[in-house]
C-alpha cells in the first residue's frame, strides 16, 4: 500500500516515542495495512500491545524479544551477561528472518536503539537487513542515543527531548499513562 | 482509573506529536478507560481517528472544530477571517463543556498550541477550564509553539524536534503513513 518505504527514527530522552510508533501502527491498520512490532529489553507487553493484538489479530504481531536488558538480568539472577546476549541474537537473527517472510507494510523496532548502543546488535548486521528491505514497507526505529550511521540512512529523524518530566519530581509510572 | 492527572504536552517542528498521543489513547482504553479527542484546524479526520472510532464506539469521542485555520480558509473562500475566528471560539467553547460532562479519562487537545498562539482561545480562558479539571483526569496538549505559560503548568513536556524530514527533500504526504 505504501509505494515508497522510508525509515523513520524517534530518538532523544523525552516521553513519545514508543507512543508515537504506536499511534503509527493504528494509522497503517486504518488503511487495511499489516504492521509488526519487535520489541527489545521490554519485560513485559504493555496495554496498547495487548490492545492491538486482540482487536487486530490478524493484522498485528508483536515479538517481545531480549526481554531483560542484560545489564539487569545478571545483577537479578546472576547469569553470565556474555550468555544472555548470545541468547538475544540469536532471538534478534530468528525474529528478522520471520518478520521478514511475512511482508509487513509497517515493522516497528521498538527500542533497537539501545541495542546498536550496548552492542547487542551489530550495526553491520542491521545494514545487511536494510538492504533486502522491500521497497514498499516502512520501518520505524525508535529508542534514545541513535546511532550517526543509521540518522544518516534514515529519512525521517524527530529527537523527543525531555523539557519537563514528572518522574523527577518523584511520581511513579502510572497505568494506562507511563504504561 | 488515574489517580492524579497530569498535563502533558507535546510541542516542537518535528513529527510525531499527534501520534504520540493517539498512542496513548490506546493506551488508555486498553485499561478500560474514556477518553476524548478535540481536534483543531484539521479539515479531514485521518485514519487512526476514524479506526478508533470505530473499534471502539462507546470508549472514544472525536470532535474536529475549526476545520480550517482561518487564514486558509478565508483566501479560499474569501470569508471575513474575524468572522471564522469568532466561529472558532464558539465551537470551542461548546465542545468543551460537552467533553467536560463526560468525564473522559484523558482529553488531547490536538494542535491547541496552534489556536494559542494565533489567538483563537484566550489563554485566560484555557486556565478558567483547567481549574475545573478533575483530579483524575489526564491532559494531552500537542502542537509547535507551546506558549511559556502553558510549559509552566505542565508536568510532563516533550519536543519533538525535526532532525531530518522527507518533506524537505520534495516527498508528498503518503496514506497510511503521514495521514
Amino acid at each position: 500500500m505504501i509505494k515508497k518505504g522510508k525509515i523513520q527514527v524517534y530518538t532523544g530522552n523525552g516521553k513519545g516515542k514508543t507512543t508515537a510508533a504506536i499511534g503509527q501502527v493504528l494509522r497503517i491498520l486504518a488503511y487495511g495495512g499489516k504492521a509488526c512490532v519487535i520489541q527489545f529489553f521490554k519485560p513485559e507487553q504493555t496495554g496498547e500491545i495487548h490492545l492491538l493484538k486482540k482487536s487486530f489479530p490478524k493484522q498485528v504481531k508483536v515479538y517481545s524479544i531480549c526481554r531483560n536488558h542484560p545489564f539487569y538480568l545478571s545483577k537479578k539472577t546472576k547469569q553470565d551477561p556474555k550468555k544472555i546476549k548470545i541468547e538475544c541474537i540469536e532471538q534478534w537473527q530468528k525474529t528478522k528472518e520471520e518478520a521478514f517472510k511475512k511482508k509487513y507494510d509497517l515493522i516497528i523496532f521498538d527500542e533497537i536503539n539501545i541495542a546498536f548502543r550496548d552492542e547487542f546488535i551489530p550495526l553491520k548486521d542491521f545494514f545487511e537487513f536494510l538492504r533486502r528491505k522491500p521497497e514498499s514497507q516502512e520501518w520505524i526505529l525508535t529508542g534514545r542515543g541513535a546511532p550517526p550511521q543509521i540518522i544518516k540512512d534514515a529519512s525521517l529523524v524527530t529527537e523527543m527531548k525531555e523539557v519537563k518530566h514528572p518522574f523527577k519530581k518523584g511520581l511513579k509510572a502510572r497505568k494506562g499513562i507511563e504504561y
